[in-house]
């Protein structure tokens, strides 16, 4: 849902959790124009990395020990976009990926909202792709061992909805993501 | 579960998905001899970042969509790790963080895995957290939309354990975190 957005900042490396979206080959980010991250990343090289933990790879020994993980690397100078029409479809990319169905119920961005807006296209042609996946690999030796060994499986789930203290009564639950 | 450590390889960043322990105001990374990200890490400045996402949360306004998390930010130097007490530490420090249990249950690294493990050791002196947490907070006009507004939580859940194929008969589960 999230991803890590890698930039150089003083000549130092800065991993900043952010939202994304994606529109074909192409990877939104957004945040406030005042953001410094956010700022330093544009025109300027970055990697953001996007993973997801699948599982616990719980081997004979320590040494084997892994994770089972997908993660997609890209790697790219990211594009200021000025484009109006661009800068909707990106945020639009954005709040869909995060919270599918929002966009068409609540109320759109103003101008005002979107001159405080900063949107980053990135293309997605250079990036690279890691995956663990599958049962523990072990030493031939210690398949004898007397102890389990799995994997334990990781999953990243949805609670209740929680309302707004500030909700108005009788608003039904709607565009809630996974309902 | 794991971090995402942002680290500089010819100009550019690079920020990889990896597992890491704590022992104290220590954090622990380890990795392949011949990983070129640890590699490059000894050394030279590093940002390990760790982010728990906790919610969606669902404005009644586009531009007030945001996440709740909890996300640490390390900066710092990593010291390779050489002392085979301390890289054993180290090693230990990562293992229970990932599997809690494990290392007092299964065989030891031996002295060849050992040699093939980098250790690298990173002080929590210089940090930096950031927290957003609670209900979504939205332009006073927009409290009178109809529509729905709240929080959608997230959890990181554990699955059923699923044994190894090669698992000899007759081993009953054990040493499984969160059991």
């Amino acid at each position: 849902m999230i991803c890590h957005l890698g930039v150089i900042v003083d000549g130092a490396p800065r991993v900043v959790p952010t939202a994304y979206g994606r529109d074909g080959d192409t990877l939104y980010l957004h945040g406030s124009t005042g953001a410094r991250s956010l700022a330093e990343a544009a025109g300027r090289e970055v990697c953001v990395t996007v993973t997801h933990l699948d599982g616990i790879v719980l081997a004979r020994s320590i040494f084997h020990h892994s994770v089972n993980y997908r993660s997609a690397m890209i790697y790219g100078t990211p594009r200021p976009v000025t484009d109006p029409g661009e800068r909707l479809a990106g945020l639009r990319a954005i709040c869909e990926h995060l919270a599918p169905g929002r966009w068409d119920i609540v109320r759109r961005p103003s101008r005002k909202e979107l001159a405080a807006t900063a949107v980053l296209a990135l293309s997605l042609e250079e990036a690279s792709v890691k995956v663990r996946q599958g049962p523990p690999r072990d030493e031939e030796a210690d398949y004898a061992l007397d102890v389990w060994a799995g994997v334990l499986p990781v999953h990243q789930v949805f609670g209740e909805p929680i309302p707004d203290p500030l909700l108005r009564p009788g608003i039904p639950p709607s565009g809630i993501p996974g309902r």
